[in-house]
This record gives structure tokens, C-alpha cells and sequence, in this order.
């Protein structure tokens, strides 16, 4: 069946994102091992920012108000505030990064727009991703903008349904195996993986958990048109 | 020309939310004065609320991160941070809170459902708005759910866009003149002012400032069905 609809993920496979979250939580590393030199920073906070998902959902703030609760807990209470002003700067200084760019994504997107109809189907927080796409200067290459607060079966479902598309002419490209490729193939779309170098722990899933058709994967997103007549 | 669609808002018009917030801003008060008894805790919040909107936008996130940078700031550091982890078991004890409807609302909103088509269009935090719709039981009675990141002439313009909606047969009812009623009049469409007892400084806009045609106020949602033939 022929493709007429691709769907973007936006972190990680058009612009940078998750680089700055790991950037701040080595920073929140050194400032909570100020006060507990053997603290386990990472694992403590990825506990937190899993039991607190099913309240907050994904994105910045919801990151910010774990990394607080990480740092009083470990701490026992003994962070001074200012430490934790220290925290809430953090939080305003990676709302406000510019948007920034893969390489190579504009000129394919460009290019890709002349034969499809592209739309951005994203994860998080809608006014951080809609901040996020005004300062990319890619709005206007999508035909539509899906913020999503969780990317499942169910979610892309409704995406489908919303936008009268059929699976089978639809391509999902994004760098999550989890949230760009498991859900759609199972709907019966197609998936490309453009893997990023890092991935958020709770992004990953086993790659013998997926079927192996319905999908491949490259290593670039300039590779996305060859790859896509072969699909 | 016949009105075909209906819009609702939810907090305050569906459902209670500004009540909440003000109940907590209540005990941050008692907190914050613990430590400075002549604090303007309201009056600090609100311009650090207002300064940080462009960044956080809406929800009780957002809320939760002012209000700690409130407490830090009004206290100059000087608050412990087990009081701030007090905060943070605020956001999470307003953020599972069960949606709790208006009076009226249900059976309201079955009786329109059978005449029209309803759409909820509501602003703030995706992850929390879809959270509140799924715990309120009204799923079902809505064709359909905008969750916007502002309410304004823009945002509404493209939901009509996105819906293929005519403005002349659209009436908008929520307990906002800013954010449900001016907007949508002056897109050509109709609104129904449902006033709730508290609102918002924010959310406020002087009557005067609004054209006095295109909508009217009702005292209590079960008026609607009456008020919306006379429109």
C-alpha cells in the first residue's frame, strides 16, 4: 500500500532533548553528593520519577518536581533551600533552550514534505512541546501537531481515527522503540527507527519484544527516503 | 442560524477547580507566615505566577513550582526544606484529587449530548486536563476534547479549523468572560457566561471591555437549555 502520511516523533529524532535532561541530572548528582558524598543519585531519582508518572506525565516540570523530592529525600531534609532554588533555576534554563536542531532534519523534512504529509506526533507536555515547535521553525513544514500525554496503542488509535487515516498508508519515524515503533506496528502502520546515542532508561524496550517486520531501522535521518521505498 | 455545536469548558464550569487551588494557597499562607508573619504570600504568588506563565503556562504543576519559589524567596532561603516537601505533597494531594462535578452538570449535559454536539475545550496541563476528564465519568458524553495551552482568538480560530466548525453555529459556555466568552465572540460565534463564585485574577476581564452582543449570562448550567433557544 502506498505511504502518503509520515508522523515525526519530536524529541530525539528532530531536535535535541534528552542531552539536557542528562546534562542537569549530573548536575543535580554533584549537588545532592555536596551533602551525601555516597548518594545514588540516578537510581533514586528514576524511582521517584516513576512512581510520580501515572500524577505529573512526562516533560520538564514534571522532571523538576522529582528532582526536588529527590533532593530532600536523600538529603533527609538537610538541603538548605537556596540549594533548591538552585533546582527550580534548572527547570527555567531548559524551558527556555532554543530549539535545537538534528543534523540534517530540516533539509529532509523539506524534502519529504514534496511527497507526503507530514505531521509531528509527540510525547509531554503540550505547552513545552508547542514552546518547543514555535522556537524550532518547523511548524510549518506539518500538516498537523499531535501532543500526545502518553504514546500507546490506544493514543495512536485515536490519532488514526481523529485524522481519517488508514495504517496501512502510515509511517511513524522516530528514535523510541517503545513509543515510536511497538504501538504502531501493532496497529498495523509501519515504523522507521532512527535511534539517538542516548536513550531515557524508561524509553527502552527489549528488541525481541517487537516482531521483527513492519519496520527497520537507520542510522540517520537523511537515509529516511531510500529508506522508505523499501519499506 | 441554528446552533449545531456545543463547547465546554471544565474547570469551574463542569467541574471544581478554582476552590482547590485557593485551599492550598491557604495553608502556603500559614506555612510562609510561620517564618515571616507579615509575608503578602497572595500578592508574591500571583507576580511569580505571572512572570513564570510564559514559561510553565497552566495547572497545578505550574502552580506548584511558584509556590515553592514563592516560600523560598518570601523567606530569603530561610525556609526548611522539609516545609517545601510539604508543598510537594500538595500538588500530589490536588492532583489525584476525584474530579468532583457542579451541581446540575450531568443530567445537563445528557439532555444537551441528545440535541447537539458537545465538545469539551479546555485549557491547561494535557496530562492533568485528560486525567480529571477520565475520573470525572463524562468521557462518553463528548463528541470530542480540545485541550489547549491558551485560550484566544488563535487557539479557538484552529479548533473551528481543525473541526470544520462554522462559527455561526457554535455557542461556547464557560465560567471565564477572558478565556470562554471574549475570544469567541469576537470569532462571530456565540457564548453562555456561567459564572462560578470564585474566579481567577487572571482569568478576569472587565465586562466593559467585551461587546455586549453574541452572549448572555445564566446563574446555573441547568438554564442553558432555555437560555440557548433565546440566543
Amino acid at each position: 500500500m502506498t505511504i502518503t502520511v509520515l508522523g515525526f516523533d519530536g524529541d530525539d529524532t528532530l531536535w535535541h532533548n534528552e542531552d539536557r535532561f542528562n546534562v542537569t541530572q549530573s548536575e543535580l548528582r554533584d549537588l545532592i553528593r555536596r551533602h551525601v558524598p555516597d548518594a545514588d543519585v540516578d537510581k533514586h531519582l528514576l524511582e521517584v520519577e516513576m512512581k510520580n508518572l501515572g500524577m505529573y506525565g512526562y516533560g520538564v516540570k514534571s522532571f523538576t518536581l522529582s528532582m526536588l523530592e529527590t533532593a530532600i529525600q536523600l538529603t533527609e531534609g538537610r538541603i538548605p533551600s537556596s540549594d533548591l532554588e538552585v533546582i527550580l533555576g534548572w527547570c527555567k534554563r531548559m524551558l527556555n533552550e532554543p530549539t535545537e536542531l538534528l543534523e540534517g532534519v530540516e533539509a529532509s523534512l523539506r524534502e519529504l514534505g514534496e511527497r507526503y504529509d507530514l505531521l509531528l506526533i509527540t510525547m509531554g507536555d503540550l505547552f513545552d512541546q508547542e514552546s518547543k515547535l514555535a522556537r524550532s521553525g518547523l511548524g510549518d513544514a506539518f500538516l498537523g501537531v499531535e501532543i500526545l500525554s502518553e504514546k500507546n496503542v490506544a493514543s495512536y488509535r485515536a490519532v488514526f481515527e481523529r485524522r481519517g487515516i488508514r495504517p496501512e498508508e502510515f509511517v511513524m519515524v522516530g528514535n523510541s522503540l517503545r513509543f515510536d515503533v511497538a504501538p504502531v506496528i501493532a496497529l498495523g502502520a509501519r515504523a522507521i527507527h532512527v535511534p539517538f546515542h542516548i536513550t531515557w532508561q524508561h524509553a527502552q524496550v527489549p528488541e525481541e519484544s517487537i516482531p521483527s517486520g513492519g519496520w527497520r531501522r537507520i542510522a540517520h535521518i537523511s537515509e529516511l527516503g531510500e529508506a522508505l521505498a523499501e519499506l
